[in-house]
């Protein structure tokens, strides 16, 4: 009876809703046997657990009554100054007026599309990409048109043709360490994409979760230091100091900003202050650049070990792209093995990969050819034997007789 | 340049939003000289600052790893499991699979609007409500229509005229302690509300965050236990524990969370782990009932203080609401006093209160003849100096020469 109420009142953008393929996959790796290269969680061994838990004790015993309180909107003003000092130092032209604190990066993708887009409006997006962008866009009803890209990141020159037929407001895109594919956005195709969205009077939304984690070669400039009246830019601390403290942040220039800020007071009134004040507290006296060299050490070791067994392991024909960094890599599939059947010999066998199928916005022929493998969560020695396991499962053309896994197409 | 853009690409949700008039308001209550009134705020000294700190420690000492990993959309599950516990003892029938934690209880109403409004859906609201409810569903484009209340609360009989000329998706109610009013939902009115629901198809939507803080009189029966398949209660830990910890919860049919917990995943993903983890382990070994009683006893004080003050000091033709719990008290202003000509009087004189027209979706006559007065926050000894300033800025027909005050009307 509730059931017909629900979908008999339920807004047209929730009507096709499905939960994230991903997040439900991530419940069957749960299980202690499964060695997991499906979720995109950070090590947790490296979170700083000790040095959280004094930056909390030190505000709750210094300043208990404003830790605990209401905040405004915008977030706590020493975080926001922290967040914008980093910025210039990366290049971006950046003041604390200009970062607005998130409940994590995830909501800041949502207020961006909250502000900008009514339904059948239209954002450029990579194929494939971040899965909960995707959604997040879907739940405004945006009309998502994809974008290919290459082991050098976005294809500027099709993103090009695309904006000369069509009005498009914001260009998504992740350029350091793509979700899910590993790779980096060109120097040069940095400078193009930004002259694109001026050109084409678009916002470019810059996500940036992974920059911190580079693990090999130099820095790219952010999209945010060339065009800094043309791009949003995204960042978080999930996974440099932990996800569940739940706090990103949005740079942008002050009108939207401004604006943010009146979409995020309805959303949440604003991100819990005591983890706030905690970070902020933290970053005072941790060593942070030593604690990201351990991160980007460990990740780079466990990219590197992943590399190598596939080398060592993978039949002929299945080809993976090289990351400089971040949490993914992105694996070709010999031929005749789809990417649904090999989850399911896979889960089979213990282990869990994410078909690629869920990163595209739409389905689409060959896109069932690819998994995206984490790297940061397993050790050394449980890659080496995951990938083993992986290997066994790629038996080609063999479909298992099981429940078809639910995937967001 | 980046202004234009931005007023360009600005969806129609967004075109009108404004920044809370509430919240502009606290900016200037803030300075130190001031009394204020004006916000919705707890008492900082009753915040369990200890109790929280230990909580914190205890959860990083015994699983630092999962406290600040990612979690699952729906929330902690023992968390889940005590309000579920302390619902069903308060006669609402309800199960860990019923509860969702939000980032506080105002993410609940977003998702609540996010998941069932279409533009030009309507919604019946009490005239006047809770500032941030009417912008979170203004930001879903609804339709807000107005129903009048009085001492006990929204005026049923005007809602059923209502419901039979309009088809409308939600009701949005604050049964105890009604933000800016402070009067309760009589129990007879409850029962018609969700008769009403029920016969004309539409979810109750019942914001509670005040319930707990009763100082007197016999609680009303929860409308989610007269009509469990027909309302979505929210509830929070904000007036309770902390604010600043932002964790609130939604009760509802399975149906309604599951599709909640979709509308949420590209939200935020979930809301923070540590506090929630903290908040659970708080309440195993914490006094909850001595806590509240103690709020109890300093909000009747401080409530009690603030009748007899505005008794003792205030001109003729003023009237106000007598509460029985809760945070606020609604004063009616003496003939010819208007609500922002006495908004700007008091803070002349350093006093602070919340223009009453803030709290309406609509301008309309005689809605500018009330302030919201809030007794929380302010020691009894400055609740009696602030009324005696306030009575002092209650100057028939005079408007001050200053520049207006931004008001949401």
């Amino acid at each position: 009876m509730s059931r017909n109420l629900v979908d008999e009142l339920l807004s047209s953008r929730m009507r096709g809703a499905q939960p994230s393929a991903v997040r439900e996959i991530l419940k069957v790796a749960e299980r202690p046997e499964v060695i997991s290269f499906a979720g995109g969680l950070p090590a947790p061994e490296l979170f700083p657990v000790e040095e959280i838990s004094r930056a909390v004790q030190e505000v709750l015993a210094s300043q208990g009554g404003p830790a605990l309180q209401y905040g405004v909107t915008e977030g706590y003003v020493p975080l926001r100054e922290w967040i914008a000092v980093r910025l210039r130092a990366r290049g971006t032209a950046s003041s604390s007026e200009q970062v607005l604190i998130t409940t994590g990066s995830q909501q800041g993708i949502d207020l961006v599309a909250k502000l900008f887009l009514d339904p059948g409006d239209a954002v450029a997006v990579e194929a494939p990409t971040y899965v909960a962008a995707l959604q997040a866009f879907a739940a405004y009803e945006a009309d998502l048109l994809e974008v290919p890209g290459d082991d050098g990141g976005m294809d500027v020159d099709a993103l090009e043709v695309l904006l000369q037929r069509r009005r498009v407001k914001l260009i998504y895109v992740i350029p350091d360490f793509q979700n899910p594919r590993g790779t980096t956005l060109e120097g040069a195709r940095r400078r193009r994409l930004v002259e694109l969205a001026r050109h084409h009077g678009a916002f470019i939304l810059e996500d940036d979760p992974y920059g911190e984690l580079r693990f090999r070669g130099a820095p790219e400039v952010p999209l945010s230091a060339i065009g800094p009246d043309h791009v949003i830019r995204l960042g978080t601390f999930s996974k440099t100091l932990a996800p569940g403290l739940r706090i990103g942040w949005l740079h942008a220039p002050v009108e939207v900003v401004r604006r943010i800020a009146i979409a995020k007071q309805s959303a949440d009134l604003h991100t819990p202050t005591l983890t706030q004040r905690a970070a902020a507290q933290l970053l005072k006296t941790f060593d942070y650049a030593g604690h990201l060299a351990r991160i980007r050490r460990s990740y780079g070791e466990r990219c590197g070990a992943m590399l190598a067994a596939l080398e060592l392991e993978l039949p002929a024909g299945a080809r993976w792209t090289r990351p400089d960094g971040g949490l993914f890599l992105w694996l070709e599939l010999p031929p005749r093995v789809t990417d649904r059947a090999l989850f399911r010999h896979a889960i089979a066998r213990n282990v869990a990969v994410v078909p690629g199928s869920a990163f595209y916005a739409r389905r689409g022929p060959g896109r069932d050819r690819f998994v995206r493998l984490n790297f940061s969560n397993q050790t050394v020695a449980r890659i080496g034997e995951g990938v083993r396991r992986l290997a066994s499962a790629m038996v080609p053309g063999v479909e298992l007789a099981t429940a078809p896994v639910p995937i967001t197409a």
